[in-house]
């Protein structure tokens, strides 16, 4: 990528490219079982368009802070996998029809199936993780895993209801910031990188996370079925608030107010449209409260890097953050 | 225990008794979390009953090595934690109503709950694990869960039909004695002994796993509800074909083998009785021969601790597959 030619998520990736596909075969090997079932719902995972936006991060940090070994290669791959247990598990509990524009995995092969091929693409993650011959790097996974494992369950408990702004930003938190926060993590330990340096890509990470979930979340009330690969506002059909929908319960009426509850009570839009809670977000101004919020994390995600010198890769991450908030998909 | 004194239950217990109330303060601490429901479920486990008879082995194949410190306390609650997973996730997969005669976890707090509940504590395993610092105990650990996880899938793929001798000892190969072995070969490996005896110790565990199994099959058949703590002939129930079952499959006529086959197929007794099913096995010697097939595992795992000194411990160990062959409950 030359230093005047301007950035794309192409030329990103561009700087990632041959180490992804090495994480994608990776990924591949080790989904691999000689129980077939297994075999194949990992073939099928793999090939559901997940953006490897997890991975691509890690590596990035790892090249950053001037790692050049196969570690990054083999951690990539334990974060995709991670991240795609919590995927299998997640649409068992949501009872998920659809994800990515495909029948979910509990669709196709039933929640029995699918409570096992989640542990069991756990533990390859940590099989993997093991090869790496480094505790503290399975300290930082295992201690991620409970983290975003409480926070689907904190997730659980909340469910239907409306919860307050500070209750939402800790579940997001777990949910995908934490995952963010530690691939950036992982580059930084593979680099050597002091503990100052490691907080700021940690922090880089987390701020990045809650910039992305938030407008994914967005998306989710804002895009069009084709665009999600599932119904819009899914959110609200499961019983879960998103930051918009916080601002508007924090500014609407009761009576609209009490529209909302029913919605989130009964799991479905009933007399109420999804149209309707468009023309809401739009009179409270809530999709650009929400966005701007989405966009101070990406600020802070940007300062979190500042310490580290210029370079290709810098500028690379320094230019993730803007695209996180403003993709359209 | 004096070596003249006879062996019982409760005298191999006294020999780790100490130890057994330090691993349940441990698995106490261990299931402990700042997420509520966590600690609810994990203490409804804890006080469910369980034998502990994972752990009592782990301490009782530590101190025949000679082993003193601390790690096997903390191994043993990491056996009986990861026992305890496996069971929540089992629980939701069998759609148990009971267990250890109480409702079972998936019945108390829902399906969701329980598949976030069986990863939190496969992870709090492993932290407790990795705590140890010792890569070759987690590679054991790790390639442990993934056969007992591919087991019970390949379980599933078998529902309500009948499967040969060899595909059911694979699967209560994989379901139960892999655990017991590496209950065994944990204590081997913090006692440091050679690689021979270290197979010998898994050698064991593998035996007598196989014979506990086998025993467990064959009173979910024979004995009662009020011993069992969930209804009589529950593997038939859920088209799991066991042992006893298979032999009778082996020498009944097609008539019966229809009969039998109906209830692995309708997952019920229709105008079939749990006594029709008790007279058979009767009329073809096929709790015998059951029990016979336990107690050659047993004489196995009695003869693969051979080579080990004579000592108070070896003695409990060469008690145990005796005592779990012939108990009833």
């Amino acid at each position: 990528m030359a230093t005047t030619a301007p950035i794309t998520l192409q030329s990103v990736f561009e700087l990632v490219r041959e180490d992804l596909l090495a994480i994608e075969r990776e990924f591949g090997d080790d989904t691999a079982s000689d129980v077939q079932v297994i075999t194949e719902i990992g073939e099928y995972l793999r090939n559901g368009g997940g953006k490897r936006i997890r991975p691509a991060l890690l590596l990035l940090s790892a090249k950053l802070c001037g790692y050049e070994g196969q570690g990054a290669i083999r951690l990539g791959a334990v974060v995709e996998i991670l991240h795609t247990a919590t995927l299998v598990h997640d649409d068992i509990i949501d009872e998920a029809q659809m994800r990515r524009g495909r029948p979910s995995t509990n669709h196709q092969w039933g929640n029995s199936r699918c409570v096992l091929a989640g542990d069991w693409l756990y533990m390859q993650a940590f099989k993997l993780a093991v090869q790496e011959r480094n505790f503290r790097i399975l300290d930082v996974l295992i201690d991620l895993t409970q983290r975003m494992v409480e926070g689907e369950l904190l997730q659980l408990e909340k469910l239907g209801r409306c919860i307050s702004l500070d209750e939402h930003l800790e579940l997001i938190h777990r949910k995908t910031a934490c995952l963010f926060s530690v691939a950036m993590r992982l580059g930084g330990i593979l680099g050597g990188v002091s503990a100052e340096e490691e907080e700021r890509l940690a922090e880089y990470g987390r701020s990045l996370g809650m910039a992305f979930q938030i407008a994914d979340d967005v998306l989710d009330l804002t895009a069009t079925e084709d665009v999600l690969g599932k119904p819009v506002a899914s959110d609200l059909r499961e019983g879960k608030v998103t930051l918009p929908v916080i601002h508007v319960l924090e500014h609407c009426s009761t009576e609209e107010r009490q529209k909302i509850e029913a919605v989130l009570r009964e799991r479905a839009f009933n007399g109420f449209t999804h149209s309707d809670i468009l023309a809401m977000l739009q009179r409270y101004g809530s999709v650009d409260a929400a966005t701007r919020r989405a966009q101070e994390y990406a600020e802070a995600a940007r300062q979190a890097i500042c310490i580290f010198p210029d370079s290709e890769i810098k500028r690379a991450l320094l230019w993730v953050p803007g695209f996180v908030v403003s993709r359209e998909k």
